[in-house]
C-alpha cells in the first residue's frame, strides 16, 4: 500500500512527462482503484499490456525522483513552512504593535499562498 | 545572447535528464564557451553531429521547462523570499524584544538556508 501511495505521489510530480496514453492509465490505476482488467477493457486492450503500461512507468516516475528530488523537496519545503508560520504565530501572541503584526500576517500571507 | 543564458539556466535545471553525453556537449558549449568545431574535435566527431545534438537538447530543455515550470518557479521563489527578507528586516528595525528577534532571525535562516 506504502509503495501505491509513493506512486501516486510521484505522478502528481512527474505525469506531465509521461505521454497523455500513458499518464492516463496511471491515473485511473492509482487514483480511481480500477483493476487491470477493467483498464484493459476501457482501453481496449490486454490485461498484460496495461500491466506492462504501469510497470514501465513505475520505473520511469522513481528514475525522475531520483534525479529531480521534486517529491523530496516538496517534503522539506512543507516542513519549513510549518515552522516558519508556527514562529509567527508565536510572535503574534507576543506583540501588541499592530504594523509589526500586518508585517508577520504579510509573512504568513506569503508562506501560505505563495510558497 | 540571451537563448544562450535562457538555456545555461534550464542546463542547471534538467542537465540531469539528459544522457551524459548529452550534458557533456551542452555544459561545454553553454558554460565554457567553446566553438562547435573544437567540441567535435575533442568528441572525436563532426561539427554537424555536434550542432544536431546541441539543437536537439535545447528543444529536450524547453519542453521540460514547459511541462514542470522549474525556472519560472524559482524565480517566483526569490521573489517571495525578498519579499519575507525585507518584512524581516524592516521588522527587526521596530523591535527591542530579544525573543521576538531571536524568532525572526530563524525565520530568516530558514528563509536564506533552506528554502
Amino acid at each position: 500500500m506504502e509503495e501505491r501511495f509513493e506512486i501516486s505521489l510521484l505522478l502528481d510530480f512527474y505525469g506531465c512527462l509521461l505521454t497523455d496514453k500513458q499518464r492516463d492509465v496511471m491515473t485511473i490505476y492509482y487514483n480511481e482503484d480500477l483493476s487491470l482488467s477493467e483498464i484493459a477493457e476501457l482501453n481496449n486492450t490486454s490485461r498484460q499490456a496495461i500491466h506492462d503500461t504501469i510497470k514501465k512507468c513505475q520505473k520511469l516516475l522513481l528514475e525522475y525522483e531520483k534525479k529531480l528530488q521534486l517529491k523530496e523537496k516538496n517534503q522539506s519545503l512543507v516542513i519549513i513552512k510549518d515552522s516558519i508560520i508556527h514562529r509567527c504565530s508565536l510572535i503574534k501572541d507576543k506583540i501588541n504593535d499592530n504594523e509589526i503584526k500586518a508585517y508577520i500576517e504579510d509573512i504568513e500571507k506569503d508562506i501560505i499562498e505563495n510558497l
